[in-house]
């Protein structure tokens, strides 16, 4: 294939080759990696449970949404928080599943502790699920205050942390602010894609939300790994070897990344404002390595994604419809690709 | 990762490398690998349409099985035609989906075209699930006849020819047989693990035995296609561009495959009738991959298998239960490696 300069939320960029060799998914090398894999993502989030499943993250929330009881699915006791276009997903998975969810406005962030305390109290909504990053517009949310207050009341929080950046955080333990976290591999830990974890904080077996509905659900892979320590389904064992070790590399050199990605993002932060285009997630930019720019009058973001492409850099569509391209800085992007990126833009807006 | 020497039905060995340079899954260069794909397996199977998804085959079943209309989950119009365990495989994903399905003795496959008349001529049935090859036994099936008597009641055959090596068939057109035929990556095509492709007689929208239940179905693959050539989620592109070129490999190299695996299978063989062990699957055995050896008396399968794992050479368990081991042999493999094997086993005998 034509190799892609990418800057997009996922998959980002990477480099090297990987062993084409297979390795049997039933063999015990293959249960050492995965126990492994579950034992790093547990220490980094603070977890006491993890699923490491060889798919996208979003089917591994279907998957989750799929486990959940008819309790919840026939008492619209489902509410997500509302924060764009992701968060509409989340809600199109839970419909889908025949859940009714309610949508919850973005002002509950707003909220301080007392008026947590008084939603919390009365609201009808045991689960609820959120957003860390709103991929669509970059938007970042914290969760401990509103964690705080839910757990007061015995309320469950199911985060998407998927179009996060990890690595920008000082503590990771995600899983002190919400009961799930849900992650990929491609995109949390600048990876390749195949694989999508769920952590929780307490045993899968703690949770009274789950029942077994259909085959493909959280008690086939728990039954597999409390059996044997294997997957239900055969998986490319040696591609999780890899993103093994990518996830082992993004926390161990959290410093180094941020540093590198601060750096190249401030260059391409100072020419976009030259091209006159606004970045719109300005709000806790420095610790995200998602931009969204918003372009200046008479560019249509659309057209110039297109554009780019055709010249095999890859970013973010415009999936906020504000004009907009996502720009994604991962540790494995160069120089030398910000300024060929900047250089196409500009080449685009003079022809 | 250690390497091993697989022999197991999949993954198969491989060799060489991959690049770790990811590609876009929502870029032009993914969307026409997505259709020459599509393409190349509509030609082989004489499908009309085709289903390629990033999972295992087993998953992609449960989402056929998921997007079934509940005129046939109700009103109990399903049959698995007995095999053997991956039989019983087939009616778990079906029964813990909701369906309540039958099991038809594998006697059908004895009946002359007559016989074959009346039974289909009166059953209740309208979808039947069959395999291709059992592979916990090795034992292969034709449906050509049963296929024939179906069409004349509108009976839906739906096949699944994961572990089917499909290089030993003269006409590969699955599709004149069947409605439906499921395969993967890594079993049928000798490739890495990750796709898995199901291939339809018909237009998908021609079928009228789907719905859309769940997020996660046939419908959303077909919906994204439709609308843009991509899938749904994000999947590992330049995975699927080596796993294209293992398909058109396959196809085009069908003589020269099954003439080094004759050579190495009759090896095998030779030497494993020393020992004193039993091939099972006789029947066929010509063009077959996979020989399933019973162990002379005294022997435990299990142990043995354990045995030669710590060695780092991997085969399949003994599915059927019949102090059996599961060789499969595949292009990549080598006289040596079988001599390795070979040398193993006697040594465990001799111990």
């Amino acid at each position: 294939m034509k190799k892609q300069i990418l800057f997009t939320p996922g998959p980002q960029a990477n480099h090297g080759e990987m062993t084409r060799e297979n390795i049997f998914h039933r063999s015990q090398q293959s249960v050492e990696l995965l126990n492994k894999t579950r034992d790093i993502l547990k220490k980094i989030f603070g977890s006491e449970y993890v699923f490491a499943v060889p798919s996208s993250a979003l089917e591994l929330m279907n998957i989750f949404v799929t486990s959940l009881n008819k309790d919840l699915l026939l008492n619209k006791k489902i509410a997500v928080i509302w924060s764009g276009y992701w968060s509409d997903k989340i809600i199109k998975v839970l419909t889908d599943n025949g859940f009714i969810v309610d949508e919850i406005s973005e002002d509950i962030r707003s909220y301080n502790e007392d008026q947590l305390e008084e939603y919390f109290k009365t609201t009808k909504y045991d689960l609820f699920f959120g957003l860390v990053c709103e991929t669509s517009n970059g938007k970042l949310y914290e969760y401990e205050t509103i964690y705080k207050v839910m757990k007061k009341y015995n309320k469950l929080l199911f985060l998407d942390a998927v179009s996060y950046a990890i690595f920008y955080r000082k503590n990771n333990d995600l899983n002190q602010h919400a009961d799930f976290v849900l992650m990929s591999s491609a995109k949390n830990f600048l990876s390749s894609p195949g694989f999508a974890f769920l952590t929780m904080r307490k045993n899968y077996t703690d949770y009274e939300i789950f029942a077994k509905n259909t085959y493909l659900s959280l008690d086939l892979y728990w039954h597999y790994e409390q059996e044997s320590g294997q997957l239900p389904h055969t998986f490319h064992t040696v591609l999780l070897s890899y993103i093994y070790e990518d996830l082992l590399f993004t926390y161990m050199n959290k410093k180094e990344i941020c540093q590198k990605i601060d750096k190249l993002k401030s260059i391409v932060d100072t020419q976009m404002k030259e091209i006159g285009f606004e970045l719109y997630n300005k709000e806790n930019w420095d610790v995200n390595n998602l931009s969204v720019y918003v372009c200046s009058d008479g560019i249509d973001a659309t057209k110039l994604i297109k554009y780019l492409e055709q010249h095999d850099i890859c970013v973010g569509s415009d999936m906020a419809k504000i004009n907009s391209f996502r720009l994604c800085i991962s540790y494995k992007n160069t120089e030398e690709e910000i300024n060929l990126l900047c250089k196409l833009i500009k080449d685009y807006i003079n022809n």
